[in-house]
């Protein structure tokens, strides 16, 4: 039988809120056996970039990382937010080791190609040509290496960057870091993945926090997605979910900041 | 018989010079057997500084580190330099792990009470006091986990950034990383420590780039110190290097960052 891992992410909205983060950290470390921290942090960096004059450019709710931002995002993740977690983790008894693809080459990925985006111009989308910049695309996570570090009784603790294997650093999704994470250590061990952040779950009703959705299969997705229930940034984040369910992914929830236990939140099932 | 480890120290102004860099990173994968790099940053740090509107304020030649420059050196040495070394590494056949010292754990310190310092002024020499902030004085580095990552084909990659066991990051001297790292390393390993920085070696006369001291003993220190020979920030730097030596590391050279195969430059010893 595999040993039990759970993997947390916890989004950037968290990452920024002192009182969801201190509460978020006391609660990940009371979580027992084998663990890892997915985190984000895209509103430091939005912040950080502002204070040195880099204008920060979204397409679809994903950051254009040019030059200058992959400098702001490779010192703001991997430094700033990382190494703040790792010594306040530290400080609550968890052994952390702050991680991004490149230690220990635990995440390889490539830069993506320009790719076509329907942006919405003058109220009608458009195909249009995107070049995202310095973004990684994730080959694939080293399970083996992490379950390594795993076994010897530390925790990982993941920052959204990756590396090409060509000596360059690039900026990747903190949801996709996690499920990447998730489905390579799948093969070793028993994983649940919690997405967290700053909603009970994914809700029927945005308007409404109480409108929690319990359970989202993939026919249920697909139906969602046509009727427009699910839409905008909640979109990758279930299908980086699904993807890591049909790896082998034993458990994934998506569910509150504050309610990591998994006891509550939306379910992402096959 | 202890199996051979080398650690390679290398300044803020290395980092600095992307020439120097290059070729160094070279010649530190050709090191063969088990190593371990600790970087400095400096001067990235104080231009980073810069542009977010932040003063740079030094005594001695150490800097003051207040709330705003240790996120600054947060940023800077565990992300900007350290994440960078990182995937260059990788790229050149090193499985390079990136750490500070709160990374599992690796290296404690406490942060430094205020010290009374001699600062020039008017000419004559005065006992000041000062607070040096967010620094961290080391109390340990955690050889036997340093350990536990190298024997599993690991290169650590160490920051000048400790914590303090209470959810702190702490700003430390580069040159203490390395000697501390080496003095726990030397209870498991032969190690071999090399400061490398943009000189040959340790000048008998600053200006003559080729008065390389060969060899300097405990002995031979007092007397430099004592006749001007050796004085400012070199000084801290043989404190570190002789330290080491009295806690069992093998051998330790200064010399230059292009010639970090320990034949030239020069040896510390008792």
């Amino acid at each position: 039988m595999k040993e039990k891992l759970t993997i947390v992410k916890v989004g950037g909205a968290v990452v920024e809120d002192e009182l969801q983060l201190s509460q978020l950290l006391c609660d990940f470390a009371a979580i027992e056996g084998r663990k890892v921290l997915v985190h984000g942090g895209g509103r430091k960096a939005t912040k950080m970039a502002e204070r040195l004059g880099i204008e920060t450019k979204m397409v679809n709710g994903r950051r254009i990382t040019d030059a200058a931002m992959l400098e702001v995002v490779t010192m703001v993740y991997g430094g700033l937010v990382n190494k703040n977690l790792v010594a306040r983790l530290q400080a609550n008894g968890v052994n952390a080791i702050g991680l991004t693809g490149a230690d220990a080459n635990v995440i390889r990925s490539h830069k993506r190609p320009p790719v076509v985006v329907k942006q919405v111009v003058d109220g009608s989308p458009v195909d249009t040509p995107v070049d995202f910049g310095f973004v990684g695309d994730v080959d694939a996570a080293n399970g083996e290496m992490l379950s390594h570090l795993i076994e010897a009784g530390i925790v990982p603790v993941v920052a959204p960057l990756t590396h090409d294997g060509e000596g360059h650093i690039l900026n990747t999704n903190a949801d996709t870091m996690a499920s990447e994470t998730a489905k390579a250590l799948a093969r070793i061990y028993d994983v649940t993945l919690i997405f967290s952040f700053e909603k009970k779950g994914v809700l029927r009703n945005p308007d409404d926090d109480d409108s929690v959705i319990p359970t989202i299969t993939h026919a249920d997705f697909e139906r969602y997605k046509a009727d427009g229930t699910i839409s905008g940034g909640m979109l990758p984040k279930i299908e980086n979910a699904l993807s890591a369910v049909d790896a082998g992914v034993s458990k994934v929830i998506i569910t509150l900041a504050t309610a990591i236990d998994g006891k509550q939140g939306t379910v992402i099932t096959t």
